[in-house]
């Protein structure tokens, strides 16, 4: 047993971290960063799940020109340029950005990790003469978190302390950003987790994976997948302290909450809806299903214009291809039953049940197949205007 | 060789049909009608595409109760109830319809074709009472077009003269809707097509799957696929002229130029786009990335707001998981080189070119992978705010 205890301040309770923005010069806004870092004091292993887009950002292919296994004790972030789609000259000009980076500050195999507009080199005279108004010894979590925000309208940043039984304790804190092509993530979504825990390598890299599945790749604000997403864990062992189980289900809860922040930060967003997909022939069948739901344009705005009509929803799963008989289909909205065999014409009462649980911030459609076993829960938002709006303008 | 001729009037044109409409109360504005009917003096072939929805509306589970090869002399469509997701009754309700209709008009083996809402049973009694406002002599190909509109904001009618060498000729004309979950449809894309050529019912099975895929399903406006999708042909072959080439020629150019009406009358679109992808390895990844560009919510506000950016062109090539690479990679807006390995970032004048390109209503995006021969070409639309409150607001 164990206990986790949310705590203020992000990054900065985990020990030997620090952290910290500032204005280089790419986001007009002077009064928020667009360059940001975390340091360790001594080096840390690394873990790093990136997008399946093709088209890797030159930080991702930068990364993975270290060696597998190597240690580091230094991420810089900056915001308004993905420095995507540049070609050898995007990963070349992460090399200068490093190069004068050394020069500054005893750092060992920094990396870098870019969000904002594909296509455009870095301006690399800007951030690197941010390295001057950077104080590498200080910890404004709140500073790094603001800084690598694109379209976000909130900074994300989560930190839990983990008790033992024993009294012992080790810390687990992340900034993140993520707000558009969500799926895990585009417009890209980031996510810096760090933690004093002495959690071995292959704890990492596995427990890493696992819950990104679990959270990050569960949502979906519009199906895209950017070129630079990026979930890194970042792990300096300074408390010398380590529990797996502990360990996993914090880690897994964080990232879960930061997932759902995303969403609820979804582009022109204002519903949250879990789509419960069960009873499926096979878990792919399951997922498909569900996340063909979280996806459905039709769908989403049925859910911004609130719409109690379940017909888009049976519509969605019959054309995502699973397996399914409108004879064995059940759908509940929360705990209402909204369509059954028995049941297919919404009264007038059971629509105003549906209407009053989609005014909801937040709510539940689970689709019982009534076919197998399997089941699968993704998390999807509504579209809106504002949508439409942060998107046609998002680059002017 | 061959001409084909335009003609008014649409269904009107071919030889031994009639065709037209009432108000049978299912639509509140009374000027429109609700209820179509389209009927052959003699018995027809019938080729049909339906669509891949396993959720098949009860009309096509009706339809398909008929043994192979049936011919018809008569199809009833109406508008507002899609007949969808209304199990065995739904089917039944339409036996009923037809029995009535028996009893006031002699026909073989007739079929009903709905669109409209999912979930609620046909009003059987006002369908049925239409019957006798219905002059099944008459001829109004306009008023047939317009009672099966939903969200259309036009009707959708063409008419094909064909003249052979020898100066025989035959007709061929269709009237269609769709505006909305067209992918190649829902909201439900419907087409019917009749013809007096005296084409064989092998040739109208393989020429109507041809065609479709040529056509309708090569469209999207929003990626969704309707439980009632049905793209029909009916020939009465009363010319007693046929010409395969001349036919499937015509066939083929009428279902495409249906299909971009319905793509510019896409909900809420305002430009048609045609995304050629080629050069890629294999016909099969060529359709899905060219698929995946019509689809992309990305692209289509990035379509809306005429952001120049090739950036979420190639994301969203890169996302779609096929072989590609960014230094074989190009990309065109019409004829303007956009983006190449040599030329990565756009400067102000071929910027200021491409904006002009995309005030246009159509243009074309033009992906040469670079890596192989093989090309497909779809057809997309932006995506506006009137998407949002259409289908926010479709129900109400």
């Amino acid at each position: 047993m164990f206990k986790a205890t949310t705590l203020e301040n992000g990054l900065e309770n985990v020990h030997g971290f620090y952290c910290g923005a500032t204005n280089a010069g790419l986001r007009p806004d002077k009064t928020q960063g667009d360059v940001a870092f975390i340091r360790s004091e001594v080096p840390c292993d690394i873990s790093a799940v990136f997008t399946s887009n093709t088209f890797q950002a030159a930080p991702i292919k930068h990364f993975q020109k270290y060696p597998k296994d190597f240690q580091s004790n230094f991420v810089l972030i900056n915001a308004k340029n993905a420095n995507a789609m540049t070609g050898d000259k995007g990963v070349e000009d992460i090399d200068t950005i490093l190069s004068v980076l050394h020069a500054k500050q005893d750092v060992l195999n920094p990396v870098m990790s870019s969000t904002g507009v594909i296509g455009y080199r870095l301006p690399v005279d800007k951030i690197t003469s941010a390295f001057d108004a950077l104080d590498f010894n200080t910890k404004d979590s709140d500073a790094a978190a603001r800084a690598i925000m694109t379209t976000d309208s909130f900074k994300k940043e989560l930190a839990y302390k983990v008790t033992l039984t024993d009294g012992t304790s080790f810390n687990i804190a992340a900034i993140c950003k993520g707000a558009g092509m969500i799926n895990p993530a585009m417009a890209t979504m980031l996510c810096f987790i760090i933690t004093d825990a002495n959690i071995p390598k292959a704890d990492m890299d596995n427990l890493l994976i696992d819950s990104t599945e679990d959270s990050f790749n569960r949502i979906s604000v519009d199906g895209d997948t950017s070129t630079n997403d990026t979930v890194m864990l970042l792990a300096n062992k300074t408390s010398g302290v380590y529990h797996k189980k502990a360990f996993a289900d914090t880690l897994k809860k964080m990232m879960f909450e930061l997932a759902m922040m995303i969403l609820r930060d979804g582009e022109g967003a204002n519903k949250l809806v879990a789509f419960e997909v069960k009873g499926a022939k096979t878990l792919e069948e399951a997922k498909k299903a569900s996340m063909a739901l979280s996806n459905s344009l039709l769908v989403k705005t049925a859910l911004f214009g609130e719409d109690p009509n379940w017909g888009r929803i049976a519509s969605t799963i019959g054309a995502s291809g699973i397996a399914c008989d409108d004879k064995t289909l059940t759908i509940h909205y929360d705990d209402l039953l909204i369509y059954s065999d028995d049941f297919r014409e919404l009264d007038k009462e059971r629509e105003a049940k549906a209407y009053a649980i989609m005014k909801q911030e937040a709510f539940k459609v689970t689709c019982d197949i009534g076919l197998g076993d399997a089941s699968y829960t993704s998390y999807g938002c509504d579209l809106s205007y504002d949508y439409v709006k942060i998107n046609a303008e998002y680059r002017t």
